[in-house]
Protein backbone atom coordinates (compact mmCIF):
# COMPACT_ATOMS: atom_id res chain seq x y z
CA UNK A 1 0.00 0.00 0.00
CA UNK A 2 1.31 3.26 -0.80
CA UNK A 3 1.78 6.33 1.40
CA UNK A 4 2.99 9.59 0.21
CA UNK A 5 5.93 10.68 1.97
CA UNK A 6 6.92 14.18 2.74
CA UNK A 7 10.35 14.30 2.65
CA UNK A 8 12.96 17.14 3.92
CA UNK A 9 16.44 17.59 2.65
CA UNK A 10 18.14 20.38 4.65
CA UNK A 11 21.44 21.41 6.16
CA UNK A 12 24.50 23.15 4.94
CA UNK A 13 26.03 20.43 2.87
CA UNK A 14 25.89 19.31 -0.56
CA UNK A 15 23.64 16.71 -1.82
CA UNK A 16 19.60 18.64 -0.90
CA UNK A 17 18.58 19.11 -4.20
CA UNK A 18 20.61 16.36 -5.33
CA UNK A 19 19.62 13.86 -3.27
CA UNK A 20 15.71 14.65 -4.27
CA UNK A 21 17.15 14.48 -8.33
CA UNK A 22 18.67 11.21 -7.64
CA UNK A 23 14.75 9.95 -6.22
CA UNK A 24 13.42 11.82 -8.85
CA UNK A 25 15.50 9.08 -11.48
CA UNK A 26 14.72 6.53 -9.33
CA UNK A 27 10.74 7.31 -8.97
CA UNK A 28 11.40 7.66 -13.31
CA UNK A 29 12.88 4.39 -13.28
CA UNK A 30 9.48 2.54 -12.11
CA UNK A 31 7.25 4.82 -14.50
CA UNK A 32 6.28 7.69 -11.84
CA UNK A 33 4.99 10.76 -12.15
CA UNK A 34 7.31 13.23 -11.47
CA UNK A 35 7.43 16.95 -11.34
CA UNK A 36 9.60 19.28 -9.69
CA UNK A 37 9.20 23.14 -9.12
CA UNK A 38 12.61 24.98 -7.90
CA UNK A 39 11.61 28.21 -6.24
CA UNK A 40 14.94 30.04 -7.00
CA UNK A 41 16.56 28.31 -9.58
CA UNK A 42 15.76 30.67 -12.97
CA UNK A 43 13.61 29.88 -15.74
CA UNK A 44 16.59 31.14 -18.09
CA UNK A 45 19.14 28.40 -16.51
CA UNK A 46 20.47 25.62 -18.56
CA UNK A 47 21.52 23.30 -15.25
CA UNK A 48 22.80 19.76 -16.13
CA UNK A 49 19.30 18.79 -14.36
CA UNK A 50 16.94 20.69 -16.40
CA UNK A 51 19.20 19.22 -19.48
CA UNK A 52 18.44 15.84 -18.57
CA UNK A 53 14.77 16.72 -18.03
CA UNK A 54 14.10 18.18 -20.94
CA UNK A 55 15.49 14.63 -22.84
CA UNK A 56 13.34 13.05 -20.98
CA UNK A 57 9.95 14.81 -21.25
CA UNK A 58 10.23 15.63 -16.81
CA UNK A 59 7.63 18.32 -15.83
CA UNK A 60 10.26 20.68 -14.82
CA UNK A 61 9.28 24.60 -14.44
CA UNK A 62 12.44 26.44 -12.87
CA UNK A 63 10.50 29.52 -11.41
CA UNK A 64 13.00 32.11 -9.60
CA UNK A 65 14.87 34.66 -10.58
CA UNK A 66 18.48 33.76 -8.59
CA UNK A 67 16.81 35.16 -5.90
CA UNK A 68 19.31 36.83 -3.14
CA UNK A 69 19.01 39.59 -0.94
CA UNK A 70 20.73 41.65 -2.85
CA UNK A 71 18.61 41.26 -5.59
CA UNK A 72 17.64 44.61 -7.55
CA UNK A 73 13.87 44.31 -7.83
CA UNK A 74 13.13 42.32 -4.45
CA UNK A 75 9.36 43.02 -4.99
CA UNK A 76 10.18 40.77 -8.52
CA UNK A 77 11.48 38.57 -6.89
CA UNK A 78 9.06 37.82 -3.78
CA UNK A 79 6.06 38.25 -6.22
CA UNK A 80 7.94 35.12 -8.34
CA UNK A 81 8.67 33.21 -5.23
CA UNK A 82 4.49 33.60 -4.14
CA UNK A 83 3.99 32.55 -8.25
CA UNK A 84 5.63 29.49 -7.41
CA UNK A 85 3.74 27.98 -4.50
CA UNK A 86 0.39 28.90 -6.17
CA UNK A 87 2.11 26.91 -9.38
CA UNK A 88 3.01 24.02 -6.88
CA UNK A 89 -0.29 23.70 -5.10
CA UNK A 90 -2.08 23.44 -7.92
CA UNK A 91 0.24 20.72 -9.02
CA UNK A 92 -0.20 19.16 -5.94
CA UNK A 93 -4.16 18.51 -6.38
CA UNK A 94 -3.96 17.73 -9.87
CA UNK A 95 -3.43 14.14 -9.88
CA UNK A 96 -0.76 14.61 -12.22
CA UNK A 97 1.89 13.50 -10.25
CA UNK A 98 3.26 10.60 -7.96
CA UNK A 99 5.94 12.81 -6.80
CA UNK A 100 6.31 16.37 -6.62
CA UNK A 101 9.60 18.22 -5.90
CA UNK A 102 9.69 22.00 -4.36
CA UNK A 103 13.17 22.41 -4.94
CA UNK A 104 14.69 25.39 -2.61
CA UNK A 105 11.58 25.95 -1.16
CA UNK A 106 12.65 26.55 2.20
CA UNK A 107 14.37 30.04 1.29
CA UNK A 108 10.92 31.25 0.76
CA UNK A 109 10.09 30.70 4.60
CA UNK A 110 12.89 32.75 5.73
CA UNK A 111 11.88 36.45 6.93
CA UNK A 112 8.29 35.20 6.03
CA UNK A 113 7.94 34.98 1.85
CA UNK A 114 5.62 32.51 2.76
CA UNK A 115 4.20 31.20 6.30
CA UNK A 116 5.21 27.81 6.97
CA UNK A 117 2.17 27.54 9.20
CA UNK A 118 -0.26 28.34 6.60
CA UNK A 119 1.88 25.91 4.31
CA UNK A 120 1.87 23.37 6.53
CA UNK A 121 -1.84 23.47 7.01
CA UNK A 122 -2.69 23.84 3.45
CA UNK A 123 -0.64 20.51 2.66
CA UNK A 124 -1.96 18.46 5.62
CA UNK A 125 -5.80 19.72 3.84
CA UNK A 126 -4.92 19.26 0.39
CA UNK A 127 -1.98 16.74 0.04
CA UNK A 128 -3.17 13.74 -1.73
CA UNK A 129 -2.33 10.63 0.63
CA UNK A 130 -0.13 8.80 -2.08
CA UNK A 131 1.53 12.11 -3.22
CA UNK A 132 5.19 11.80 -2.45
CA UNK A 133 6.33 15.60 -1.57
CA UNK A 134 10.31 16.09 -1.09
CA UNK A 135 10.98 19.90 -0.47
CA UNK A 136 14.54 21.06 -0.15
CA UNK A 137 16.78 24.05 1.34
CA UNK A 138 18.74 25.31 4.13
CA UNK A 139 17.70 25.78 7.24
CA UNK A 140 13.90 23.96 7.13
CA UNK A 141 11.66 25.57 9.81
CA UNK A 142 10.89 23.17 13.15
CA UNK A 143 6.93 23.60 11.39
CA UNK A 144 7.96 21.94 8.48
CA UNK A 145 10.29 19.59 10.07
CA UNK A 146 7.58 18.61 12.81
CA UNK A 147 5.50 17.88 10.07
CA UNK A 148 7.66 15.78 7.55
CA UNK A 149 7.91 12.04 7.30
CA UNK A 150 11.48 11.81 6.34
CA UNK A 151 13.99 14.87 7.23
CA UNK A 152 17.58 14.53 6.33
CA UNK A 153 20.75 16.74 6.90
CA UNK A 154 23.32 16.86 4.49
CA UNK A 155 26.32 18.24 6.44
CA UNK A 156 29.27 19.82 4.74
CA UNK A 157 32.37 18.04 6.29
CA UNK A 158 34.48 19.20 3.04
CA UNK A 159 34.44 21.02 0.42
CA UNK A 160 36.75 22.08 -2.89
CA UNK A 161 35.63 25.50 -2.82
CA UNK A 162 38.00 26.14 0.21
CA UNK A 163 41.02 24.81 -1.74
CA UNK A 164 40.17 26.99 -4.76
CA UNK A 165 38.58 24.37 -7.23
CA UNK A 166 35.77 25.75 -9.21
CA UNK A 167 32.34 24.24 -9.40
CA UNK A 168 32.62 21.66 -11.68
CA UNK A 169 29.98 20.91 -14.64
CA UNK A 170 28.07 18.27 -14.25
CA UNK A 171 28.70 17.39 -10.92
CA UNK A 172 27.70 20.62 -8.41
CA UNK A 173 25.41 22.20 -11.54
CA UNK B 1 39.21 23.37 -17.00
CA UNK B 2 38.21 20.66 -15.54
CA UNK B 3 38.97 18.94 -12.48
CA UNK B 4 37.98 15.36 -11.67
CA UNK B 5 36.56 15.73 -8.05
CA UNK B 6 37.16 12.62 -5.28
CA UNK B 7 33.50 13.08 -3.53
CA UNK B 8 32.72 10.86 -0.42
CA UNK B 9 28.51 10.57 0.78
CA UNK B 10 28.61 8.88 4.07
CA UNK B 11 26.71 9.27 7.20
CA UNK B 12 24.01 7.22 8.99
CA UNK B 13 21.00 9.37 6.90
CA UNK B 14 19.23 8.57 3.55
CA UNK B 15 20.73 10.41 0.20
CA UNK B 16 23.75 9.07 0.15
CA UNK B 17 23.50 7.06 -2.76
CA UNK B 18 20.15 8.78 -3.94
CA UNK B 19 22.64 12.20 -4.02
CA UNK B 20 24.81 10.03 -6.08
CA UNK B 21 22.36 9.16 -8.40
CA UNK B 22 21.22 12.87 -9.20
CA UNK B 23 24.62 13.90 -9.67
CA UNK B 24 24.77 11.45 -12.45
CA UNK B 25 21.27 12.41 -13.78
CA UNK B 26 23.14 15.66 -13.98
CA UNK B 27 26.16 14.56 -15.59
CA UNK B 28 23.81 12.83 -18.31
CA UNK B 29 22.18 15.93 -18.94
CA UNK B 30 25.09 17.50 -20.05
CA UNK B 31 26.28 14.51 -22.12
CA UNK B 32 28.91 13.12 -19.70
CA UNK B 33 29.61 9.44 -20.02
CA UNK B 34 28.67 7.88 -16.42
CA UNK B 35 29.52 4.46 -15.11
CA UNK B 36 28.07 3.28 -11.85
CA UNK B 37 29.92 0.13 -9.77
CA UNK B 38 27.55 -1.19 -6.78
CA UNK B 39 29.61 -3.11 -4.16
CA UNK B 40 26.54 -4.50 -2.34
CA UNK B 41 23.69 -4.38 -4.57
CA UNK B 42 22.48 -7.77 -6.30
CA UNK B 43 22.94 -8.19 -9.76
CA UNK B 44 19.18 -9.43 -9.38
CA UNK B 45 17.89 -6.58 -8.08
CA UNK B 46 15.45 -4.35 -10.05
CA UNK B 47 15.28 -1.35 -8.10
CA UNK B 48 14.12 1.82 -9.20
CA UNK B 49 17.59 3.46 -10.22
CA UNK B 50 18.54 0.45 -12.14
CA UNK B 51 15.31 -0.02 -14.67
CA UNK B 52 16.33 3.90 -14.99
CA UNK B 53 19.81 3.12 -16.23
CA UNK B 54 18.38 0.76 -18.33
CA UNK B 55 15.95 2.52 -20.26
CA UNK B 56 19.04 5.14 -20.54
CA UNK B 57 21.60 2.47 -21.63
CA UNK B 58 23.62 4.27 -18.60
CA UNK B 59 26.66 1.71 -17.71
CA UNK B 60 25.39 0.19 -14.09
CA UNK B 61 26.84 -2.84 -12.85
CA UNK B 62 25.72 -3.96 -9.72
CA UNK B 63 27.85 -6.99 -8.29
CA UNK B 64 27.52 -7.40 -4.75
CA UNK B 65 25.19 -10.30 -3.36
CA UNK B 66 23.36 -8.00 -0.42
CA UNK B 67 26.36 -8.73 1.43
CA UNK B 68 25.93 -8.39 5.06
CA UNK B 69 27.81 -9.89 8.20
CA UNK B 70 24.84 -12.60 8.41
CA UNK B 71 25.57 -13.79 4.96
CA UNK B 72 25.55 -17.60 4.61
CA UNK B 73 28.67 -17.87 2.45
CA UNK B 74 31.04 -14.91 3.56
CA UNK B 75 33.65 -16.49 1.43
CA UNK B 76 31.79 -15.89 -1.95
CA UNK B 77 30.52 -12.42 -1.00
CA UNK B 78 33.87 -11.10 0.19
CA UNK B 79 35.08 -12.54 -2.96
CA UNK B 80 32.20 -10.64 -4.78
CA UNK B 81 33.63 -7.38 -3.08
CA UNK B 82 37.06 -8.30 -3.91
CA UNK B 83 35.84 -8.50 -7.95
CA UNK B 84 34.11 -5.00 -8.01
CA UNK B 85 36.97 -3.47 -6.92
CA UNK B 86 39.20 -5.19 -9.05
CA UNK B 87 36.25 -4.16 -12.32
CA UNK B 88 36.44 -0.52 -10.80
CA UNK B 89 39.96 -0.13 -11.25
CA UNK B 90 39.57 -1.27 -14.69
CA UNK B 91 36.35 1.53 -15.38
CA UNK B 92 38.46 3.63 -13.53
CA UNK B 93 41.77 3.82 -15.95
CA UNK B 94 40.10 2.65 -19.05
CA UNK B 95 38.94 6.27 -20.10
CA UNK B 96 35.60 5.40 -21.09
CA UNK B 97 33.78 7.59 -18.20
CA UNK B 98 33.62 11.31 -16.84
CA UNK B 99 32.41 10.17 -14.08
CA UNK B 100 32.14 6.99 -12.16
CA UNK B 101 30.08 6.04 -8.79
CA UNK B 102 31.57 3.25 -6.62
CA UNK B 103 28.68 2.76 -4.58
CA UNK B 104 28.46 1.64 -1.08
CA UNK B 105 31.46 0.94 -1.09
CA UNK B 106 33.27 2.03 2.37
CA UNK B 107 31.54 -1.24 3.50
CA UNK B 108 34.51 -3.22 1.79
CA UNK B 109 36.98 -1.20 3.92
CA UNK B 110 35.41 -2.45 7.29
CA UNK B 111 36.76 -5.27 8.79
CA UNK B 112 39.76 -5.09 6.19
CA UNK B 113 37.87 -6.93 3.32
CA UNK B 114 39.58 -4.20 1.00
CA UNK B 115 42.38 -2.12 3.04
CA UNK B 116 41.46 1.88 2.53
CA UNK B 117 45.26 3.04 2.41
CA UNK B 118 46.13 0.19 -0.64
CA UNK B 119 42.84 1.95 -2.58
CA UNK B 120 43.71 5.58 -1.71
CA UNK B 121 47.35 5.07 -2.90
CA UNK B 122 45.78 2.89 -6.22
CA UNK B 123 43.65 5.91 -6.99
CA UNK B 124 46.49 8.90 -6.11
CA UNK B 125 48.44 6.78 -8.82
CA UNK B 126 45.82 6.12 -11.60
CA UNK B 127 42.80 7.85 -11.28
CA UNK B 128 43.09 9.83 -14.69
CA UNK B 129 42.46 13.84 -13.76
CA UNK B 130 39.55 14.78 -15.36
CA UNK B 131 37.48 11.44 -13.81
CA UNK B 132 35.12 12.47 -11.17
CA UNK B 133 34.50 9.64 -8.70
CA UNK B 134 32.09 9.61 -5.85
CA UNK B 135 32.12 7.25 -3.38
CA UNK B 136 29.30 6.09 -1.30
CA UNK B 137 28.10 4.60 2.35
CA UNK B 138 28.28 4.64 6.06
CA UNK B 139 31.62 5.63 8.33
CA UNK B 140 34.43 6.46 5.15
CA UNK B 141 37.33 5.91 6.95
CA UNK B 142 39.34 8.98 7.69
CA UNK B 143 41.88 7.99 4.86
CA UNK B 144 39.17 8.48 2.76
CA UNK B 145 38.31 11.58 4.01
CA UNK B 146 41.58 13.00 3.81
CA UNK B 147 41.86 12.24 0.41
CA UNK B 148 38.86 13.42 -1.08
CA UNK B 149 37.77 16.88 -2.45
CA UNK B 150 34.46 17.12 -1.22
CA UNK B 151 32.77 14.73 1.75
CA UNK B 152 29.20 15.39 2.99
CA UNK B 153 27.50 13.67 5.75
CA UNK B 154 23.96 12.64 5.40
CA UNK B 155 22.63 13.02 8.80
CA UNK B 156 18.95 11.10 9.76
CA UNK B 157 16.92 13.68 11.46
CA UNK B 158 13.69 11.98 11.28
CA UNK B 159 12.74 8.17 9.57
CA UNK B 160 9.33 6.80 8.76
CA UNK B 161 10.36 3.30 9.94
CA UNK B 162 10.23 4.94 13.57
CA UNK B 163 6.54 5.40 12.99
CA UNK B 164 6.14 1.75 11.36
CA UNK B 165 5.71 3.15 7.32
CA UNK B 166 7.76 0.44 5.46
CA UNK B 167 9.62 1.68 2.49
CA UNK B 168 8.03 3.17 -0.72
CA UNK B 169 9.09 2.17 -4.05
CA UNK B 170 10.15 4.55 -6.29
CA UNK B 171 11.44 7.01 -3.22
CA UNK B 172 13.66 4.78 -0.79
CA UNK B 173 14.42 2.08 -3.51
Amino acid sequence: MRQGLVIVNTGNGKGKSTAAFGTLFRAWGRGMRVGVIQFIKAETGNWGEIRAARQLNIDWHAMGDGFTWESKDIDKSIEKIRRAWTFAQEQIVNGKFDLVILDEMTYAFHDGLLDVNEVVAWLKEHKPSELHIIITGRDAPPELIDYADMVTEMHEIKHPYTRGIKAQPGIEF
